[in-house]
């Protein structure tokens, strides 16, 4: 007798299921939701950080941390006075549906307008799990390399925004980004890409533009679903 | 009725086996052999070539590349005239014992003294899975940041060297190699560290020594075992 055994797919789908609960609560609250992803050290949190700086007065952000073990990430955020939750993925190298359902507890989310989900670093299986965003953004550090669309397709696929980051370091690199980008847009012609340096600032505003404009299409949404 | 499913932990053992079966063959072959982990972009390739120009004269190097997809790395290492065999993980985030003995019967083992695997970018699932190595090597970018080994303390752990690279990167970036070092000693006190270049070769010369005594050690221990 043999037992079929379709582990992988069940996963998977057992995962879409749990990102649609997910995705149900956050549009009743009339949340916009970002996934956001990369390699470890491309920049997410400082990314974070400047994006609370700059929209803290007029957007209602709120944090998701994925990171394995530690806390780090969390206290780094929690010192801008904002939600933020720290999720501890004891050893999975990556977020699921799950995680964030039974985080979404610790938050207030009629208080929020954003919802920013840290990923854990990682720029293959993150890809691959659905946790109910609007939309998955990633980062790429030009300290990287061009080379990485060719490597990690997938990510490059699934996302909605790549963030080039700390483009401060191009004259001390071999990096291209003319390449980089070209690269990019061959796997998904409709990524949204912005070149910035998270740690001098420079290139940063287009991005909070992007993002207030999001936010505010939400809350038009939400407003006309009312009426 | 109830059916036990102990996925995890059958994987790892079948995956034990397979791994203890290659070492076998790199016994017999008189291979060392290292596991070369890290985050994508931390100069894997980049260390691998500086390594090859630096020893081919005396060091007989084989080089297996861990990609997602594509064969971009393969290339870079076959244009150095040395044996490679680029391996496909399709998806997999991680190198396991299966893929690497499949990829052997592609080298010819009796003619190296030294096989190089290069896992595929991921700071996190490499390091749970044996190939049959004699050790696990695993670089770290300055740009990356002091705080991975907090955040990823398993591949710290698992890896017998840490190859701190970019250094030329410390004047343009918020990293303390110092609070790196001891952070990751904190983990496993064992760790050799270098701390390199690979782009303007600074630091390599004590890796290479290293690499040399390695190998002249394992060749040693196989002409002990001959007479």
């Amino acid at each position: 007798m043999t037992v079929k055994v379709p582990v992988v797919r069940d996963i998977l789908e057992a995962n879409e299921q749990l990102a649609e609960d997910n995705r149900r609560v956050f549009r009743d609250a009339g949340l916009f939701v970002i996934n956001l992803m990369s390699g470890p050290g491309a920049g997410k949190t400082s990314l974070l950080e400047r994006t609370i700086d700059a929209l803290r007065e007029e957007i209602r952000i709120g944090v998701i941390e994925g990171d394995i073990q530690s806390s780090y990430d969390a206290e780094r955020i929690g010192q801008k006075g904002v939600q933020v939750v720290q999720l501890n993925t004891g050893g999975s190298c990556h977020l699921d549906g799950n995680m964030i359902k039974s985080s979404l507890q610790a938050l207030d989310l009629h208080q929020l307008d954003l919802l920013m989900v840290e990923n854990v670093g990682n720029l293959v299986c993150p890809a691959a799990f659905n946790l109910g965003e609007d939309m998955k953004a990633m980062l790429l550090s030009v300290a990287e390399g061009d080379d990485k669309p060719l490597k990690y397709p997938r990510m490059f696929q699934e996302s909605r925004v790549l963030i080039i980051n700390k483009i401060d370091l191009l004259p001390y690199v071999d990096c291209h980004v003319g390449k980089m980008r070209e690269r990019a847009l061959q796997l998904n012609a409709h990524l949204e890409i912005f070149e910035v340096s998270c740690r001098t600032g420079e290139g940063l505003s287009p991005w909070f533009d992007w993002l207030r404009r999001q936010v505010r299409d939400r809350k038009a949404e939400v407003d006309g679903t009312k009426t």
